[in-house]
């Protein structure tokens, strides 16, 4: 069971999945808590995400109540979606209190299809109705076909943060939407809660690629209680901490997922070099279906690394596998020994891919996993 | 059999490729015929496109012979690989008795091993004491793991376009290289070949995707000999039409490959933006295993035209798969009779999935296929 100062949670099963799964859950600080969110890059966002985007800007971080469903994402719903999402922040706001745009709205699901209000409204009165301390109630309410829970939590210094997470992009239902909220009854101002998202997501949650699509529905949101009086220099790695453990649950449990890679690119003229030459290769089908077959066909993630539209010099390049080392100055060193070691750490389910690029300082990390048969059966015959 | 006047065909087996099939192909045009080239953007090239690349800027767009290698990549060979690449290039100059710098070098295979000189040498002087009128025995000599051979020649006022095509991202093995060779006997400066070249491969090769990934060989040649002492206005279409005939082959062709979707987007604000949200559509893995699922899953074409980075406007959208419309005002109208005539659609090896921005006139085109299980099979299982 785990808690977080100053805020309390609830859940209930509204009947909007036909699994007859917990659908519908609620975060409440016990006082407004100071907010930061990253939302989807994606142009056609869903209802909530608009409704939470522009609430955010007109109570200026601060967050009454947070209102979630799952079963359904209420995205391209047009008028009558967002007319719904409305509906859900003004419901919460009134069992606390608050005025709608003090609400965060949050739905993940199927898409295209009109939320069922009959069984939402009733869902958030229930839910309201059974607010405790304890986190798993919510954090099982916000899951679509998740294996399990994700949570995480760490404390130092005196403060808690706790979290939890659902969806992946193996998951083919629901668009392959991320949820992600966190709390911690830290004192922070909301401009200080906004650096610490935005760092900590940097290396996790802005760092993961299954399939490299963005959802409709993405949202990541970090609230502050303020409960503990503390706002201890730790702070920033603890939730960057939590971030790296949902970031991770979530790829290791995704369906059809056997092996995830810290793809570590390191020599770069600068950090966002770094990441686009980590991101090519964590995105590339090429070297996913290498990751899938443990096959150290080094050739795929040098090509992927080519393709970043980074500048580079092929002839100083250097990659790893763990601690295998397959190319040096762009050539290939592979003995049958070597290909052996490689082709045994690849078996693994987590190991590091490294690529140096031999031109500067600059490093940055991404976490890939493998392109697998379960990935396109899931996904080609989903809704069928 | 099919010939270009101007120009004369060569091939032998070499012994480069385990299969026993031709491996080494050759091209010479009766005098230095012009050119213009498409090479890789993938900045780690192998060393054929380097050379090659080098010696068309030496040349001014003449070429006095093509040499090519099938089973061997090239690529990632470091110092040896350029001095093999030079070497085949001096070899074949030798035979027409031309320089390094007129002649066109290429190579498709497998990467990061030295090309086996000792084969390669005397196949060049088997491929020119081969030489004859008749194109097949090339386009045979420049394939890999491709099924069948890729042809495609059209003849229009006076003059003959004929081209051949090998590879495909669905056929892992050999990094997925692309190569082309496409010879006229109209007449055609390197400036007019170029224009040509660049719009012909607009809306075919450079709109064909099957994983997003370029590889470190590609090439798409195009050379004219002026025998037929004509440049007819309807010389672009007719290019223009070789380079579709040969990308769809290519698109069809691919192992796993069961359904060829043209993914055209009107409406854009400019042709530009138009392509970026064809080619968010045709490179999303969830689009393209609702292609592979036969799938109306509408939502999944929306996200993804969402992912292109181009602004747009979901309350305006409108999607059909063939004739059937199944997005209005961004809304889905499925009822599901919609449903089943969609799916009906999607279970055909070919059709037109259409996406109307509703923001202005621009519109442009991208060739899709699906991501199926033989895909994963091939690339994961490739080399082991």
């Amino acid at each position: 069971m785990t808690r977080c100062a100053g805020f309390r949670f609830g859940a209930t099963t509204a009947g909007i999945k036909k699994s007859g799964k917990p659908d519908v859950g609620i975060i409440v600080p016990d006082a407004p808590a100071t907010c930061a969110a990253i939302f989807t890059q994606n142009r056609v966002k869903a209802a909530p995400v608009l409704v939470s985007q522009a609430a955010l800007a007109k109570s200026r971080g601060r967050v009454a109540a947070v209102v979630v469903n799952s079963g359904n994402a209420n995205a391209c719903t047009g008028a009558q979606g967002m007319a719904d999402a409305r509906r859900m922040a003004a419901l919460a706001a009134r069992e606390v209190g608050a005025t709608r745009n003090d609400v965060i709205v949050s739905s993940t699901g199927v898409i295209g299809q009109p939320l069922p209000m009959g069984k939402v409204e009733p869902g958030i009165g229930a839910a309201f109705a059974s607010l405790g301390a304890t986190f798993e109630p919510f954090a099982d309410a916000i899951l679509t076909t998740d294996r399990a829970r994700k949570v995480a939590r760490k404390t130092a210094d005196g403060i808690t943060v706790l979290g939890c997470t659902k969806g992946a992009g193996m998951i083919a239902p629901n668009m392959a939407t991320t949820l992600t909220f966190v709390v911690t009854d830290a004192v922070a101002t909301p401009a200080q809660l906004r650096k610490l998202l935005d760092r900590g997501a940097a290396e996790t949650f802005n760092a993961i690629t299954v399939d490299g699509d963005t959802s409709t529905n993405d949202m990541i949101l970090l609230m502050a209680s303020g409960a503990s009086g503390k706002t201890p220099a730790s702070l920033e790695a603890t939730v960057a901490g939590v971030l790296d453990k949902l970031a991770r649950d979530l790829m290791r449990g995704g369906e059809g997922v056997h092996h995830v890679v810290t793809v570590r690119v390191t020599g770069a003229r600068s950090k966002d070099a770094a990441r686009q030459v980590a991101r090519s290769i964590a995105n590339s089908p090429l070297a996913k279906t290498a990751i899938a077959g443990a096959d150290p066909n080094w050739g795929r993630f040098l090509s992927a690394a080519g393709n970043a539209g980074v500048p580079l010099r092929p002839d100083r390049l250097a990659l790893w596998l763990g601690k295998v080392q397959l190319v040096r100055d762009g050539v290939g060193i592979v003995t049958e020994a070597v290909e052996r070691r490689a082709a045994a750490v690849m078996q693994k389910p987590e190991y590091t891919l490294t690529l140096d690029l031999g031109a500067g300082s600059g490093s940055a990390q991404y976490l890939a996993c493998d392109l697998s048969h379960e990935y396109v059966t899931i996904n080609a015959d989903y809704r069928t």
